[in-house]
């Protein structure tokens, strides 16, 4: 099975929200699931723009409990019970993200018409947090103000391709297909053993997406998504601002392409910009004499890889 | 003194924002106090497309602990800081809004750079929430699912106005002038007894707004608020769905236009549209064969009274 990953940027800029820009949040589209990745304020609304279907999405992934990364959560879970809501969504951030939501439904004297759980992730170390037959997330810990989470979403390897052609020369019944695609051979009526690489193709190497933010120049993470097909790394400074790095844990362009370079990834798309500057091409400049694949993430802005 | 009411709304439809309707928020200037009052999800964001300059907000009112009506305070409690605002704000709100705060500070690690202060309201009376030598804030008790409360806002009867040329006439010294204004008989040397109304005008007739959003139909508003320059009131229905008024606690335009009647106010603003309706000028054709002063309430428009 061959699938494309998908990521449509709600937001991508540092702190308040201004009149134009929005706080992080963004849809990664991968195997057919709709995860959402951190829900600045306004999240909700830029779904809508975005022509989103709120029903495909259920899991939302949280790096951190700073405002602009979950501040549009309440809203979320709110208008998708005004929507009568029926199927779970499950929620996965840092401990104290599930007794913020949980106080405030109390309060209102709000319930969800669905099903509302939460994954606290409270481990320093990679985690796996989701998994199924097709996919997995993995936290990604990251050095920041306060604890910070990003989240590697890796395709399962898929089933090998069926070399339909070979099948039918060997008049092999389609009830083995599925026994084939799994990897199984196939002994011949005439007892003549047929090897499975005879009768399929390797399947498609499975894609990944590395999601950091927010973040200081991280090492590890270079190791732990080593190859991966696409990370998206905060870059909330330019060069002119590098000595704020430390102290507000954030990086800067050419620090994220360096850790795209260490990784050997496949893309790496920048954000998180800080409000400050106005030029946007700055940030590539800057990131590009590290690391050439690099792609300008932006409110609204879609990818396919 | 003389002066205008100016309001601007932010954001006036019911529940979920969509795409381009905001949910409710509204910035009253009155007697150059610039009150804000509920805060729904994105309010910060308005703010700034309605260039208020967030500095001049010293006080925070919210009606009801419904999310369209206070989402956005967070993010706006936490911009303030981002800016590094040092003036104290104040927010009043039912019993509950400041726990939901004060939770979200202590779990984000976040602080205030200002001195935050609630007043938490529990009456179900009128009461005075704010009073100083301009204007005095009291609650209007609301009929909605939940505590709810509006906010009358009135200025304090003014100075009376100097008869300059009569203070002129009589050389009465400057230094009498403020005694006057405040009403203040004179006494000239001669012994003669000059009493106030021939040296003074009375003051202009003092303005007040009352903000009732959500409610259903309450003539007890009309008693209370008697007189008032503007009435925004809720209309979330037309009659086509006024079958829902009783279940949802919300009025129809019709009876936000019956109160205006019988509370004789001179001007009526309609607001908080449930989102199903394309057409908003069905709202004052509603409205209008109960009370003619009605004005259309929507995103960004602004009213001078």
């Amino acid at each position: 099975m061959s699938s494309n990953l998908h990521l449509t940027i709600l937001g991508c800029y540092a702190a308040a929200p201004s009149s134009f820009k929005n706080p992080t949040s963004q849809v990664l589209d991968i195997r057919n699931h709709l995860f959402l990745i951190d829900c600045g304020e306004g999240t909700q609304v830029a779904l809508r723009r975005n022509k989103i279907k709120f029903s495909r999405i259920k899991h939302i992934f949280i790096s951190h409990l700073h405002g602009d990364h979950f501040f549009g959560l309440m809203g979320v879970i709110t208008t998708f019970s005004l929507l009568k809501r029926t199927a779970p969504l499950t929620i996965y951030g840092p401990k104290g993200l599930k007794e913020i939501i949980l106080l405030q439904l109390k309060i209102t004297q709000g319930f969800t018409s669905y099903p509302l759980r939460f994954v606290e992730i409270t481990s320093k170390e990679p985690t796996v947090i989701y998994e199924d037959n097709e996919v997995t997330v993995t936290t990604i810990p990251l050095k920041h103000r306060i604890y910070t989470n990003g989240f590697y979403f890796q395709e399962k390897p898929g089933e090998r391709k069926l070399d339909i052609n070979a099948c039918l020369n060997y008049e092999i019944d389609k009830a083995y297909y599925s026994k084939i695609k799994q990897g199984g051979d196939i002994t011949l009526d005439d007892g003549t053993l047929i090897p499975n690489d005879k009768l399929t193709f390797d399947p498609s190497k499975p894609k990944s997406y590395a999601y950091c933010s927010d973040t200081a120049y991280k090492e590890a993470v270079a190791t732990q998504i080593k190859g991966a097909t696409v990370l998206y790394h905060e870059a909330t400074f330019l060069e002119s601002h590098a000595h704020l790095c430390k102290s507000t844990g954030h990086s800067t362009a050419a620090q994220a392409a360096q850790i795209a370079t260490k990784a050997e990834v496949g893309s790496l798309v920048l954000g998180h910009y800080s409000i400050r500057y106005g030029d946007l091409n700055l940030f590539i400049e800057e990131a590009r004499p590290h690391f050439e694949n690099v792609l300008l993430g932006d409110d609204g802005k879609e990818f396919t890889f």
